[in-house]
């Protein structure tokens, strides 16, 4: 039982029920029994159906965007119709959709995507002169100077070279070569690519894609749009969902009693778990890589989504060059990164990247045919990564205002944190006004006396560890 | 040996040679034979190589964006570099790409995208009041009001809505649905989407899939990447590349013994053929497609494309609902349009949408499902979608510049047409300046006498006979 449940072959699911399962079979047939009365619209048999269709896109299961999700938009409707339901409005909290749930978009971002977008606004004076640089070195490198042209199928030029210098000032100065990075439309998109290229093989031969369980179920939906094999390795839900690498060894050997382990997905900062990987546990899963001979898949979308104090980004690049060079010059890696996700949100231009280490050359060419044949992503998408890996910099007229949207005020923290810690919910000073440079918080002293001395001794408690923390 | 050729089971083709062919074999051999000789850098065998890798994926060929253009690119950075050729530049006529040729993007549709963008913008003086308008439809439609947010997986409502009146208006009148719009990433994602539902079946019941050769390329890499049958029917060069049911008859007849040929795929107006196809061949191939129980492909992105005074795009949907019910009702049809095309060329937005007629409710469960693991088409290519659709009327303050630049002033298209049909190369007056509503041409009278007058006999006989027709 263990094994069945980690290793499913595709197209073994049990069926779904809804809007795109067996469930509503039923009622296609009472449909084509009513037609059958009446023969004078002679509707014949469709050749598209359940039955005749790709059987590996049937068993595709999409989790974030289901049923529920279908049946939160009819919810909409009713809402809007003027149907009374015990509330007002559907929450999305189903996909990380920062701009649906109103967030607002990076001023600088938008900016230099309008100017790319209409150029005669170069000539206006309310946009800043950064902005109009990064639009006209964007502009530069695309055909005919305009966001309408297409792209190399690998992405714009200089795109890739900013991805590039982004990741070597990530990495610490780990270098990263513009001819390893793929612009995508998105990271699926990317994802699916490599994915595409890996799964090979028949039977026992078949190639095995490893993935963390709880996944991100883009992954499960790839794997049997491929005919491939997945292969679960489950997280330890008891220790804050991290990875063990003795799960691992049992999964790849339990596999192989079926299929060709080849492909080893993480997703790190976890989806949906949240959970960040020790610099130790991704060493750990690059000699398990090595050892096992698996191409290593690292989803890192959301690298720039760390808030715990305790915890930090590693790349697996970055730690796979500090191994040393019989691991980074042999363990092969792509790497997974987008507009959509971070502080950006900006999900709707579906832009992202990838970055391949020790692919074989030849392959790279593959790579480019396959990605050729939908000739190139979005190239505004494109533009929108750009300035995601290129924000601005000291120095430049819109750094005070980018860097103002994207710090938490030292009071908002504060009171963050006091409310997280214990509970007592107090305002922010720069709600009424401060002056510059310092930082100050309301409470109101309505409690009785007694709870309002167990409050006080609370706030007292909370400073004194807050200081010792962040001081 | 004619079987062979129109029937090719993918993976049999001709390796390529050239950048990801076989050709480089030998070259990487040598490298590891180098390799061999220096143990310390102890490079271990790649996971991912031509042996390993998908062989459906190593099948695909892709003409568009082949070596030629990988050379190419190399000769424009060998030009940008300094070194000498017998030109001074390349130019890509290997794909239609007209922005990247110099053509200006419509202001209206830029205008339009630019304040979806960068909102702010809304308030300017200088943006008129129907882009501001339009743009504020769309915004309303987005999550949060944002271009940056998902959109549904199927395509922003409002935009499908205004997909639909666009082709009820092209159809005079024949009404379209807009739970059938599925807004795409370009046609090509489109294509590849439904073809990817449609392929099942083992052996000799595996899916075939007819196109047309010449085809455009995307079709035989897709077929490839699904392992699908592809079929192919050859057009009648002779007959200006017809489509001849006849051939059709004899294509599927043949493919009947190596596999179940269940789809058909149309491009009309064809490319590379530039051939647009009669109302009566579409009849014809519309009864072939329901008597031989084959669902639909039309491939209709150059429906704007229509230049010969002769010929006129007809839609397979419109002349399907005018073949009466048995047709209409039963025929499925899957009809794919974008913004890369027609007179808008924003190729580089990856704008698309595909109509579905006919298709089991079943399915498109699947099909949302499908495409909801991509999540949903960049939103700012499905805004494109939207203007190319539905672009400026008569009373709206944009009109007038829009219409201007989208009809061949009458002095340019008689110009034209002279060249054309005579071989006589004279200038518009619009060049020169001329009063409103007036037209001229100007031409030198250089040439010898006798010679001038046979010019003159000539440019008399084109005038009556192009008043004759345009009157």
């Amino acid at each position: 039982m263990q094994r069945a449940a980690a290793l499913v072959r595709r197209g073994c699911y049990p069926r779904t029920l809804g809007p795109w399962g067996r469930g509503q079979s039923s009622a296609a047939a009472e449909a084509s029994a009513v037609l059958k009365v009446r023969p004078e619209r002679s509707r014949r048999d469709r050749i598209l159906t359940l039955e005749s269709m790709n059987p590996q896109v049937k068993a595709v299961e999409y989790a974030v965007r289901g049923p529920i999700v279908l049946k939160a938009g009819e919810i909409e409707l009713e809402l809007q119709r003027g149907i009374k339901k015990p509330f007002t409005e559907v929450i999305r909290a189903n996909i990380g959709d920062a701009q649906a749930m109103g967030q607002q978009p990076i001023t600088f971002l938008r900016q230099v995507m309008a100017l790319c977008t209409y150029p005669n606004l170069l000539d206006s004076p309310s946009f800043p002169e950064d902005a109009k640089k990064r639009a006209r070195r964007i502009l530069q490198a695309c055909g005919g100077n305009s966001l309408g042209s297409y792209s190399a199928s690998q992405g714009v030029n200089c795109i890739r070279e900013d991805v590039a210098a982004y990741i070597t000032r990530r990495d610490g100065g780990v270098p990263a070569d513009p001819d390893n990075i793929y612009l995508t439309t998105g990271a699926s998109d990317g994802i699916s690519t490599i994915l595409k290229i890996l799964v090979s093989g028949g039977g026992k031969s078949r190639t095995g894609v490893m993935i963390p369980i709880p996944q991100y179920p883009l992954y499960s939906a790839v794997i049997s749009e491929l005919d491939a094999i997945q292969v679960n390795y489950y997280l330890d839900e008891d220790n804050c969902w991290a990875l063990n690498v003795n799960e691992l060894r049992r999964a790849v050997r339990e596999a192989k009693e079926q299929c060709d382990p080849k492909v080893l997905c993480i997703i790190n900062p976890g989806n949906p778990t949240g959970q960040v990987q020790s610099r130790k546990c991704i060493e750990d899963v690059i000699h398990f890589a090595w050892e096992e001979k698996l191409f290593l898949l690292a989803d890192e979308v959301y690298q720039d989504n760390v808030y715990s104090p305790d915890c930090r980004f590693h790349s697996f690049k970055k730690v796979l060059y500090e191994m040393g060079p019989e691991y980074s010059s042999n363990v092969e890696l792509a790497s997974f990164h987008s507009t959509s996700k971070g502080y950006m949100g900006e999900c709707g231009y579906r832009g992202g990247y990838m970055e391949v280490i020790n692919l074989h050359p030849e392959i790279k060419g593959q790579l480019v045919k396959l990605l050729s044949v939908r000739l190139c992503p979005p190239v505004s998408g494109q533009a929108a990564m750009d300035i995601v890996v290129n924000p601005p910099v000291p120095g430049e007229e819109s750094f005070e205002q980018f860097s103002r949207t994207h710090q938490m005020a030292p009071d908002m923290f504060y009171c963050m944190k006091l409310l997280e810690e214990t509970g007592i919910c107090v305002v922010p000073g720069s709600g009424f006004g401060q002056r510059e440079g310092t930082y100050h918080f309301r409470m109101t002293i309505l409690p009785p006396v007694e709870k309002l001395k167990t409050v006080l001794q609370k706030v007292k408690d909370f400073h004194i560890k807050f200081l010792e923390k962040y001081a």
